[in-house]
């Protein structure tokens, strides 16, 4: 940690923070420079230490030199993670391709859905069955009967579940029917659903904030990992800027600056990272070359119809195609992506 | 609601739109243009209808026209409401003045804190006891311990507490003690929790997420009054934009605006606004003469060793400062702030 | 144009707005909705328009329907547009690549960039002559002797050269030694400079501003389009975010959008997008899998020595793998890029 | 300047960087952390510097100690600069307040607007001659036309003009006619602009770009400043963020940050900084409030059938109570608004 003073800062103030840091049990350097001093405090940083030095008299600002995670950082762990689960596989060679309506309406879509994805190459089916809606006044999502077609479509196909937890006293009954539990994007910050999902024993999928920093996302991470789960997936699915033409802008750079910063694998979410369905396949397309692990992806068998999400899902033959034009692109950049069944091509 | 057709729709498509919209139970207006065809869709807008007409072949865009947010408008009640608990009333001619630590230390630092704040002026009291920390290695909180201090703050001082709620299960816990419960602004759309305070029988501080838009701060107030509780308080306390001087930054034109759309209250919160203590006050004014209700600060006997926010926090010398500053400003826009007592002068 | 009134505007503030539609020339459609009233105001936009009826007492909001740029829309001209000059095509079915440094330093340093990236296979050069620069106190570029040796470059490889152009009293003197100008990121609003390089003759990259709407991009392009000139290439660089880690935020969903609203080619530059040399290449092959017409990357023969850029900047050797990667996703994506010369490989 | 090493960088690379250091003629001091290496480069810094060394094999990133900007700084400087055209005085005691239309239309409209702002207590009038629109279809203003109608106001007035200069071709245009000439937000990084501003002999007020960071903002002010002119005014007048409620969002903790970090006095547009007529008055208070040393305001006789901004216009009526709130909240934060002419109480 760097403590900067302002120029004018008295030597008294300089001291003043020099013990400060101490005080800490951290050594201090004092470096002077032609214009300002420079106060190096070594030794590991604590979050609380930062705050209370920011806030000494003739301190013009405090700078951390360490990252705040520390399970999730690529320094502890070189190779990246993979997460497995059933016919899910997340971080490995092979890109995988999590797929699935928003919402599960029936068990005649979430059967039908299930098969179509399974045939066109993906690797396990998502579909929520508890539902975060802006308003309240929106589909709420069929809860536990939804969760019970997940879990009849896993037991037709073979295919793991991903499903949405949204507070924590639905972990227990969402880990019985799921085999991964997925953190929605308004929760990543919802810390007593961290830790519980840090308990569950079911692997998951944490989405970024719209509004989250990478540093906030990792440290989101740190909480699953840090009560005990270290089978976690990073999705990337779009933050909020000014942009109005797409539902939130897709930062894909994220891809590549995560792989530099932490093991964790990394899915991207085209469908609510573009919220317009003609833009999902190119965007999914791009995510596989810019070094995405996964991919997670809203299909539906009829969009127009569908009780949330329509305008982003795709149908199944727009699915196949993303997974046609995804598949060439994995082999472009020497990855790969499962080939559709024999049927379905 | 609007459904603007593409200049190339076909006659079958812009026929096909006008049915679905009917199907809705809404009535059709066709408006040709002279470079394209528009659909009103007239009648109870729902969300739903808006996704799913958005998906529709030729569609070119869906523009809602009316809010989603029903009870928190300003349509429905006229006046601003009043919420008032205790020594709290916010919404009225006065300009309440929540006060505090970031976080409860020990009874020395919230007793001290709770009169040197009244003192000033200050008509209510805020301390978190649950605390949400963006890492897992900082400071949590003194949890019910902390809930016990405020209350013994209460009993000494006839201040009102306000102190945040982070999780569903805590919520019976935190109603027990605290006179108002708040939503941090990571758990804006944590709606679980959301309906969990909308039965708690308290008055709720729901803070912006910062990347909520006004529509969903407005819908997030709406889940807590659909659940039955009218008494909520909004709290503006900064976005997240590309500036990084101050740790948010906070955009006071809201404050107009929504009193424009809401007639619940508006509350703005200048410490987590700035995240530079020499900010506070400026901004506090600031907040006054844009038209606030109230302001909530943080404030701390001694924020050199605070556990968190000690950067942002004022001492009791410096908030005492504030107030006289905008307890000026406040009569210069002919509202009131409470007087100071006579031996803190 | 949708005018739509607040929802206790009067019958007089109604009769007035529409006799204010019709004062323009245009038609009004009056829609009663169950809640207020919207006037569709039917005729061609003019952004005058919109503006004085926003301001009309009891009107809630005034929403376009009309996209305000006309000669840059998809709708008048469904092929897209490919510009052509010397060895340079950007729009067709070959994935343009221009590369080179951010600033001409030297005869030998723009040389050997010229012939290294020729032969990896890039169709045109870059290098600044004319510099922005963020602080008069860094390097402004070579000027007219910059401008001499990417001329001379030119004619020793047959590469065309694309440079910026800042200043409209620089544009005769860069059209004279360019092929293609460049009008930076900072000047995409610098109308003045758009009216002159639509009268230069050449064609023009326009880069988007990072706060730049689609909107007033293509708008910006309409200033050189409307001024004569039918050459303009759209460039994505990235815009200004709440994210740090990289320099700026590329959002590639733009070019599937530009794609669908305007027939001018787009081309992206992963270098300014992200500042960051080790994410140009992914960020690269992922803009290619987004559909990008044309790719802009920096280039430098020792990017530790750059005078400017050398951070985002890619050696040789790194260019080089850049094209293999890239032009193994353009195939993947039915696309080509050029091949390397022989005896590059 | 701090150089972070990676944790996994070679003894080699660290000593490189270290000579790197050396060889920019700065001082370097090696600090070994617990977990990395960190290099103080200490000495003046230079933007080329921080670039290159940022490029370094085993460097993790870069971190800036001292501003880029010099003549600007409050720290060479301690006293808040006046400056001093005419009627206007800016950055003294009294808060200076600018008003008049968005464009000049005709002499009736620049000369009764002129006879109305002087009456309600402005110090000078604003009007625009040159117009920069984002569409090249809308109305471009008068030119030499609206300067001389400007003149014609300050001669039967007294009031100082500003108007904005669009290009560097009409410096000496406008520098002819006008008081101040003002440099807009879409120009503030148009380099040649800045300089020819910087030798105009004439105050300039520059505004913030809406992408524009604070130190961006400060160079830019330094391209002035170092081209010979001191009197610069900076200009708040709203950034772009996600928030679309207003047409920009105005951060008013600008105006104390920037008074912390330069001597320039800040004025602050609450006109364009929300783009809406009824929240001009509120935050043209706030920036009172906030510390700011002038305001600057759209006013037009009749805003409903202004050429331009008539949405955020406020008409005599509605600007004269704009002074008196300001005024009041003026002197309640210890500063002076000039009292309104007798005839027009």
């Amino acid at each position: 940690m760097i403590v900067v003073m302002k120029s004018n800062a008295t030597p008294q103030q300089i001291q003043h923070m020099a013990e400060r840091i101490e005080s800490f049990g951290l050594r201090v350097h004092v470096i002077e420079g032609t214009e300002r001093t420079v106060l190096a405090a070594i030794g590991e940083k604590r979050e609380e230490t930062k705050e209370s030095l920011a806030r000494g008299d003739g301190v013009d600002k405090v700078v951390p030199i360490l990252a705040s995670y520390k399970i999730a950082s690529r320094e502890v762990k070189e190779e990246t993670s993979v997460v497995r689960t059933g016919s899910l596989e997340v971080g490995g060679q092979n890109i995988a391709v999590i797929a699935g309506p928003c919402s599960v309406e029936s068990e005649e879509q979430i059967l039908s859905s299930a098969k179509a994805i399974q045939a066109a190459g993906a690797t396990a089916l998502r579909g929520g069955a508890f539902k975060p809606r802006t308003s309240p006044y929106s589909f709420q999502g069929m809860k536990e009967e939804g969760l019970k077609l997940l879990a009849l479509a896993r037991e037709e196909t073979g295919l793991s579940v991903v499903t949405e937890v949204m507070a924590t006293e639905q972990v227990e009954l969402v880990a019985k029917y799921a085999d991964v539990l997925q953190i929605g994007a308004r929760n990543m910050q919802n810390y007593a659903l961290l830790e519980a999902v840090g308990k569950c024993g079911k692997p998951v999928l944490l989405k970024r904030s719209p509004s989250g920093t990478i540093d906030e996302f990792l440290l989101a991470a740190e909480y699953i990992l840090d009560a005990g789960n270290p089978d976690v997936m990073l999705c990337e699915r779009g933050i909020r800027t000014f942009e109005t033409h797409t539902r939130f802008t897709l930062p894909l750079a994220t891809v590549g600056y995560l792989h530099e910063r932490t093991h964790l694998p990394v899915v991207v979410d085209p469908s609510h990272g573009t919220g317009i369905a003609s833009l999902v396949t190119p965007m999914a397309a791009a995510s596989v070359a810019a070094g995405a692990d996964g991919l997670i992806v809203e299909v539906h068998p009829d969009p127009e119809t569908a009780v949330s999400d329509g305008y982003q899902s795709l149908d199944f033959a727009q699915f196949e195609d993303l997974m046609v034009r995804c598949r060439a692109v994995a082999k472009a950049v020497d990855r790969e992506i499962a080939e559709a069944a024999v049927e379905s091509v």
